[in-house]
């Protein structure tokens, strides 16, 4: 923090820096090209770029229904009549729902647990929107819940926690496959997945 | 730019995505990073986050003597007393400032000229704070101009333009040393590089 301090000709270029700074990723000699980056920019470009972060922060929501960002109070997901609502997938993060979009594979709805059971970081199931995927699964018409959780630990808990939560609604209750990546080579997977993919093997399908 | 905008749940997120972007270095799959960081961050740490940047632009002040980024009208290095007059070393950017200073070798004065000549970018010498620097050699007092600028092509034409119209002044003109970096492998130094070094050689001297 402190190799270039005394060279620093200006507190409010420091404050900039350090602001740049906590992003992740970002390290000093990154923030302070990106700060130098922002002084020869217009006055109103830099205004609307410190606005965007002020405004995403104070004004974003989170989808009543699936607890997904949103603009308004309900998803353009969850408000779309075209998807399916017989099926629900569950997932860690916004993020993962943005990288199943791109996918353009699944057209059911979502429920974002905002984050992942993990005692070492102290996050239990009280702290994740679970009591709200049971209130879904209670008011009916979903009969798929599909877990879509990282191969961790701690995904492995939280589906194992999820569908014991699940198990007294009439819901069948699947995960995502797991097996080698396209492209991927077999030497370089590890046994567990191969293992896996093995058990799992699937009839041969020349169109993929 | 629209690989994952189908997916994209939030106007206001695509903006904070949009304004990361603009940094340099930035990519989407980063500023996408960021602005998820950003949302899981304290409302008052995310407003001092975006007013940083916004004062940065709106408040950051020029030295009215070198030209060098300040807080105040005149810089704390054109301010400092204990520091020597009759030197002047003239740099292209803020940044070169701050990495001179890191060095702790150099005592004088500072010229910041704000860019350096380039055709090809359209700046020319009436571009950069060149008379201001010609006005600090009519006032007297300084002794020696001091280039320190790239060994570029465009470093090179500036430093000439810049020995042309000092001329007439009684100042000594000198120009960092080039040669070859410590930690450097002779066998990957550029034959232009070693051969100055070996024109410019130096007697030998046992404390570095």
């Amino acid at each position: 923090m402190s190799w270039f301090d005394p060279s620093f000709p200006s507190t409010l270029l420091q404050q900039a820096v350090d602001a740049f700074c906590r992003l992740p990723g970002v390290g000093r000699r990154t923030a302070l090209r990106m700060a130098l980056y922002l002084l020869k920019q217009p006055k109103e470009d830099v205004e609307h770029f410190g606005q965007a972060f002020i405004r995403l922060r104070h004004e974003v929501k989170y989808c009543r229904i699936c607890n997904m960002l949103s603009d308004a109070d309900i998803c353009p997901i969850c408000a779309d009549p075209k998807r399916d609502d017989s099926i629900v997938c569950v997932v860690e993060s916004i993020r993962d729902v943005m990288s199943i979009e791109q996918t353009g594979q699944f057209r059911g709805r979502y429920h974002v647990l905002g984050g992942i059971i993990s005692p070492i970081d102290g996050v239990g199931p009280n702290d994740l929107s679970i009591d709200a995927l049971m209130e879904r699964l209670d008011r009916g018409g979903i009969a798929e819940m599909l877990l879509a959780l990282s191969t961790t630990m701690e995904g492995e808990t939280t589906a194992f926690y999820l569908s014991k939560r699940a198990n007294s609604y009439p819901v069948r209750i699947t995960a995502i496959a797991r097996g080698v990546g396209f492209g991927d080579e077999l030497e370089s997977t590890d046994e567990l997945t191969l293992g896996r993919a093995i058990q799992n093997r699937q009839p041969f399908n020349f169109q993929i």
